[in-house]
C-alpha cells in the first residue's frame, strides 16, 4: 500500500493547478524514492517531470512500486477542498482501483474526505537527459512569468538568448520587435531576486510562447527558475519545490533557424 | 408616514445583495416593531424572512403599517450610490406610490437622493414555523459557504447529517463522493470561529446545493450562520444581523431516501 | 532628434491607458516646450490635449519640432512591458518612420527594448479655448469616476448642475431619477479629499455619460479632478499631472434643453 501525509497539503494543489493544462490524464508514481510523475502534453511536445522525495513527507509508506492514474481536472476540483494550512493524507491499497484523500485543518475542526477512482493510462516513461548545457539562467519565477506574458501579446514565439550581455528574450509581431534583456545581477536584498547567468556558450533558441505560459504556471510553487540551454537541444524550466523535489518542463525548440531578431 | 434612519446604510446593500437572486420582487413591510420581508422565490421551494427591529435604528418613525413592493434588482443598481459608511435615511409617505432613499457620507460632503417607485405585489405571508430542532449547528458562516461552493463543483445536492461525530456535508457526483465534517470545536481564538453542535437526535437531511449557494450569499452580513434540522422538515439557515435582528432562510429537503453516501 | 528620459516611465503607460479608448491614432508632438497629444475621438464630439512639459523630464533634447503618428492601442499593448518602477527613454530620428523606447529597471536588472513603426496621420489641431467659466468645480478623481460610474447604471446622460447648493450629478432612468450632491468641502485630512466650488453663475449642463466615464480612465493620473463648466459651452475635465503638466478634455453638452430633473 502506499500511504503519504504532507503536511502542507496546498503544495499538490499547486502541483496540479500546474500541470493540468497541459496534461490531462497522468499516472502518478509511488516508490520508495518519493512520489513523482512523467507524462507527456497531448500533442507530444513538451514533457513534464515532477518528483516530491519521500524525505519531505512527514509520513512515508511505500511497499511496492504503484502507479495511478488520475484525470488532472477532476483532481484539480477535489482538492479546492483543500485550504491553505490543510495536512494531506493520500492513501492507495494495492491493486485497487481507487485512491482515498483527506484534508484536515489544523485544528483538526474540519476533515474532508473524498474517493477518487483511478484510471488505466498506458504511458511511456520518458526521462528528461541530464547534460552539459551551453547556458543556464536562474532568475525570479514571476519575472519569467511576466516576460512570457507579455512577449505573447505581441508574438507567438520566443527566442531566448544568452550572451555575455545577459539573457534576451525576444519576439516579432505585426505591431514590432520587442525585446527583453536580464543581466547577472547578483547583488540584492533577497537571494530569489537575483539573476545569474552561468554560459559556456552563447546559445539561442526559438520557442513556442504557449508552452512558455503553461509552464509558468508553476510560478506559486517556486520564486525561482532555472532556464537550461543546449543549443538544438530542448530546454529545460525547472521549479525547485523547497525540501522535496522539482518540477520540470522539457521544450523542443522550433527547428526554423533563428532569425536576426534575436541578434539585433 | 415611515421615516427610519439606519447609520450603517450599508447593511441595507448586503440584505438587497443576499436575497436578489432568489426573489424578483418583494413587499418590504413597516410596523411598529420594525422593517421586515417575507417572501418565497419564484419556484416556491424557499422562503427567506428579514427582520431589521425599530431599537436597531437611529431613529424610527411608523404611523400606520406600510407594505412597499419592491423590484430587487433595481434596488440593488440604486444602493450602489450607497458607499460603505453612508448613512441611510428612508421616506415613504402614507399611499405614496413612490420611496426615497437619501445617503449621507459621515463628512456630509456627499448626499445621494434617489426616488423609487413601488410596486403592487400580491404575496403571502408565510411564517418559518419554530420547531424543537433535531439538531441545531453554529459554524462560521465563511466555513459553510465555501464547503456548499466547493461541493457544487462535484454535486447537485447536499446531505447534512448530524451524528456524534459532528455535522457532515457530503455530495456525489460523477468524479468522486467527496464529504466534510466539522466536529464540535469551542477551542478558538475568536468566538465566531467556533462550531458549536446540539444534537437532540441524529438527523440527515438532502438539499439541492443551488440553493444553498444562494443562501450563502448572505455571507458579508454575520461571521457565523445557524442550521436548524429536523428529521422530514424544511432547513433554517440564519444570519443573524448584529444589534437589529436576521435574515433566515428556509428551504424543504428533497424527498429522495437518502442514500448511503450520509452513513458511508 | 528627439531624446526624452521619464524617471517614472509607468506615466506614459497610465496617459496611454486613459485615451486609447477615446482615440485609436494620435500625433504626438515634440517641441522644445514639451511632449503633447491634441486629438478628438473618432466621433468629433471629444477633445483630449495632453501635455508634458520639457522640465519634467529627466533628460530632454528636442532638435526640432516632430510629429509622430501612433497607434494608441499597440502602444498599450507595447507598454505593458514597463512595470511601475521603469525607467523610460524614448528617442526618434528626424525623419525616421521608427520610434524607440527604452525601459530600464531601477536596478538596471532588466532592460526592454521596442522599436515601433510610426504611422502618417493627418489631424487638425485644436486649442481648447481658455474661457472665463461660470463654474469651476474641483474635487477628489475617485469620487467623479464613481459617481459617473453608478449614475451610468440607472441613465445615459448625466446633469451637472453648480448652484449656491454645491454641485448636483443627476441622471434620468426607466428605474428612478437619482441624484448626487457633493458641497463645497475644505475640512479635510489631506488637501485632495478637498471639493472647493468656484461659481460665478449658477450652470446646469448635460453630457453624456459614456464620454465621462472615458475620460475617469485617466484617475490613476491625478487624485483630483476640475470640471470647468460655462453656460452652453463644452466642460473641461482636467486631470494634472504632478510638476509635469496634464491631460484635459472637452466635451460639448447636449443641446436638449436640461429639465427639471437637475432642479427638483
Amino acid at each position: 500500500m502506499l500511504e503519504l501525509r504532507l503536511v502542507q497539503g496546498s503544495l499538490l494543489k499547486k502541483v496540479v493547478e500546474s500541470i493540468k493544462d497541459l496534461v490531462n490524464d497522468a499516472n502518478f508514481d509511488g516508490s520508495a524514492t518519493g512520489f513523482s510523475l512523467n507524462a507527456t502534453d497531448s500533442s507530444n511536445v513538451a514533457l513534464v517531470a515532477l518528483l516530491l522525495r519521500s524525505e519531505g513527507f512527514e509520513h512515508y509508506r511505500c511497499d511496492r512500486n504503484i502507479s495511478m492514474g488520475m484525470n488532472l481536472n477532476i483532481m484539480a476540483k477535489m482538492l479546492k477542498f483543500a485550504g491553505n494550512d490543510e495536512i494531506m493524507t493520500l492513501k492507495a491499497d494495492d491493486g485497487s482501483d481507487t485512491v482515498t484523500f483527506m484534508f484536515e485543518s489544523p485544528t483538526q475542526q474540519t476533515i474532508v474526505n473524498f474517493e477518487m477512482k483511478l484510471m488505466d493510462i498506458n504511458s511511456q516513461h520518458l526521462e528528461i537527459p541530464e547534460v552539459d548545457y551551453h547556458a543556464i539562467v536562474r532568475m525570479p519565477s514571476s519575472l519569467f512569468a511576466s516576460i512570457c506574458k507579455d512577449l505573447s501579446s505581441i508574438g507567438d514565439t520566443v527566442v531566448i538568448s544568452v550572451t555575455n550581455e545577459g539573457v534576451r528574450f525576444s519576439t516579432r509581431g505585426d505591431m514590432g520587435t520587442p525585446n527583453v534583456v536580464c543581466r547577472q545581477n547578483t547583488m540584492v536584498d533577497k537571494p530569489e531576486e537575483a539573476t545569474i547567468i552561468e554560459m559556456n556558450e552563447p546559445v539561442s533558441l526559438k520557442f513556442a510562447l504557449r508552452y512558455m505560459n503553461s509552464f509558468t504556471k508553476a510560478t506559486p510553487l517556486s520564486s525561482t527558475v532555472t532556464l537550461s540551454l543546449y543549443s538544438g537541444q530542448p530546454v529545460v524550466v525547472e521549479y525547485k519545490i523547497a525540501e522535496m523535489g522539482y518540477i520540470r518542463f522539457c521544450l523542443a525548440p522550433k527547428v526554423e533557424e533563428v532569425d536576426d531578431e534575436a541578434n539585433p
